[in-house]
C-alpha cells in the first residue's frame, strides 16, 4: 500500500523527458534546462490549521488540499518568474480512510500539476493516526539574474496588483489559482523590479516587500481591488470589505514593484489574452519603511500590515 | 518568530555560491552545476511515527531528530551517487516549546548540512497543535547517465554491503552516517550496476533492488556482517542477531549490485581512506525473482523479505 499513492503520482508521467530517473528509486533524476537557474520552493498544509476535511461542515475533500499543496507553490514560483518544472510529494496520511484520502490527493495534485505543465517526480508516503500533512517541494527554471525577488523596488516605482482582494475564506482560499501564465507573460514583456504573491495578506505582504527592498509604499485605499467575497464576508461579520481585503490573505496573487512607465503600459494591456485578470495600480513607493495609506479625501496615515502569522509559545 | 527557523537555516549561507538568491524571497534560486542533472528526494519524519521527543524515556532531542531528517534524504542520494548541493526544510512546531525545538533542530540539521557541504536554501515553518513535523527535500547533482539505479543488477553480479546490519532501534537509527562520500569515490572508481540503501530492512531493500533489476539473489547466511547492535538486540528479545540484521531497517547503508570482478575488487581496497568502513559480498544476483537464502550447511531456501512497512486502512 505505501508505494500506491507515489505510483499514483508517477502514472502516465516516467515520458516526461525532464526526468531521467523518474519512478521507483531512491531519487529522481531531474535534466534541469540547460544554461537555466533552478528556483526551489516548499510548502507545507496541516489539517486542522490550513484546511479541515469532509464531513467537518467547514471541511473540504482530498482533491481540493492536492490542488492547494500544489497551487501554493506554483504561486511561490509565480512570484519569482519561474517557470514550473518539478515537483516532490510527501504526506502524513491518517491511518483511517488512508486510501481514499491519497486517491483524491494524488487527483488534486495531478490535475493542478497537469494545468501548469509540472512533472511528478516522486515523493515519500508515511502513514500515522494523525491529522493529514501534505508537505509539497515544486522546481522551477529561470534565466540568470532574471528571478523576481522582494529587495528591488525603488521610489518613484508603482505596486501592481492582479486580480482582486478579501473573502478567500469562503472557499477561493482552496481554488487557488496559481499567476504562473501571468507572471511569465510579464516577465517577458514588461520591467518589474520586484514581486511577492499575496499569501498572509495583502497589507502583511506589501510590507514584507517595502521592508526587503528597504523603501515604503502609500497604499491607495480607494483603488484597492475588492473582490465580491470581501463584500459577502463583510455581510457575515460587520468588518469593512477593505478590511477584509487588505488583512485576509490567501489571494494567492501577485504585487508587482514596476517602474511608472511600465506600471501604466502593463494596466493598460489587462483584459487582452493572456492577461485576462484585472490589473490595477494600488500604490507607490516612496523613500521611508512601512506602509501609509492615502484615504479617499487624500489624507495619509500609517497602514498596520496584517494578516497571518504563525504563532507559537516561546 | 515565524521566520527565526528559516532565518536561522539560513544564516552564514547566504555567500554559498551555490545560491544565487539565497534568503527571505518565496524561493531559493540555486545555480545548477553546468551539464549535470538534478536528483531530487523527499522525505518526511513524523513524532510518534519515526521518533519520540525527550523527556519520553526512549525519547531523543530535536538535534537528533534534525540530523537524521537530512541525514536521511542523504542516504538516498548516496544510494544514486549523486553529489548532495542544496536542501530546503518544512516543519510543523508543536506550539508548546515551538521555539526551543526548533532552535535544536536547526542545530541538528546545520551540522549535518556542514558535514555534507549541503546549502540550506530556505524552507517553510509552520506551527500547530500537533507534534513535530520535519519534511526535508535535498536536491543533488549527477553526471549524466551516471546515477545509479535499482534496475540494473544482472545475473553474475554479486551484491556489496557497506558496514554492518542490525538492532539500529538501540540508538543507530538516529545517528545517520549517509555513506555519501563512499558512494561518490566508489562511483568514481569502480563499476556498479545497481544500488540502493538501507532504510526498511536489509532483506525488504535488496528484494526492492532485485525486484527493480528483475532478477533474484542468494544471501550468504553466514556473511551478513552483523553489527554488535544487532548482538545486543539479540540479548533483549531472544531474536537471533541474523534476525535482526535483515529486518531491523534503518541502517542506512548501501547495497551495490557489482560484476564479479569489480566487486572483490572493491572488497579488497576497503579499509583503505576513504573507504575505511567494512564492505562485503553478501549476495549473489541469479535469474529468477525475489530471494534466496544460503544457509551454513549449503542449503538454499526462499528468505522472506522484512522490514518496516507503512500500513493504512483501505
Amino acid at each position: 500500500v505505501e508505494s500506491d499513492f507515489v505510483e499514483w503520482l508517477l502514472a502516465g508521467l516516467a515520458c516526461d523527458d525532464r526526468l531521467e530517473v523518474p519512478a521507483g528509486d531512491d531519487a529522481a533524476v531531474v535534466r534541469p534546462p540547460a544554461g537555466r537557474r533552478t528556483v526551489v520552493t516548499v510548502d507545507m498544509l496541516m489539517e486542522g490549521v490550513d484546511f479541515l476535511l469532509l464531513p467537518s461542515p467547514t471541511g473540504c475533500s482530498p482533491e481540493a488540499v492536492g490542488r492547494k499543496a500544489l497551487g501554493v507553490n506554483l504561486s511561490d514560483l509565480a512570484a519569482m518568474a519561474a517557470t514550473p518544472e518539478v515537483a516532490v510529494v510527501a504526506v502524513a496520511l491518517p491511518r483511517h480512510h488512508g486510501s481514499e484520502i491519497a486517491r483524491g490527493l494524488h487527483a488534486g495534485i495531478a490535475t493542478m500539476a497537469a494545468e501548469h505543465g509540472v512533472a511528478l517526480a516522486g515523493g515519500d508516503t508515511n502513514a500515522w493516526d494523525g491529522p493529514l500533512v501534505v508537505s509539497i517541494t515544486a522546481l522551477g527554471s529561470v534565466s540568470p539574474g532574471r528571478a523576481w525577488r522582494r529587495d528591488g523596488a525603488r521610489p518613484g516605482d508603482l505596486i501592481v496588483a492582479t486580480g482582486a482582494f478579501g473573502g478567500s475564506l469562503l472557499g477561493r482560499h482552496l481554488a487557488v489559482e496559481p499567476r504562473c501564465r501571468e507572471a511569465l507573460h510579464i516577465a517577458d514583456h514588461h520591467t518589474v523590479h520586484a514581486a511577492i504573491d499575496v499569501s498572509d495578506g495583502l497589507s502583511l505582504d506589501l510590507a514584507r516587500l517595502m521592508d526587503a527592498s528597504k523603501t515604503a509604499a502609500i497604499v491607495d485605499l480607494d483603488r484597492v481591488p475588492l473582490h465580491p467575497d470581501a463584500r459577502r464576508a463583510s455581510d457575515l461579520d460587520g468588518r469593512s470589505p477593505l478590511d477584509h481585503a487588505l488583512a485576509d490573505g490567501e489571494d494567492f496573487e501577485l504585487l508587482l514593484a514596476m517602474p511608472a512607465a511600465a506600471a501604466r503600459e502593463l494596466v493598460a494591456v489587462a483584459g487582452r489574452p493572456p492577461l485576462t485578470l484585472p490589473l490595477t495600480v494600488i500604490a507607490e513607493v516612496v523613500d521611508g519603511r512601512g506602509l501609509l495609506a492615502r484615504d479617499s479625501e487624500g489624507g495619509v496615515h500609517p497602514l498596520p500590515a496584517r494578516g497571518y502569522l504563525h504563532h507559537f509559545d516561546p
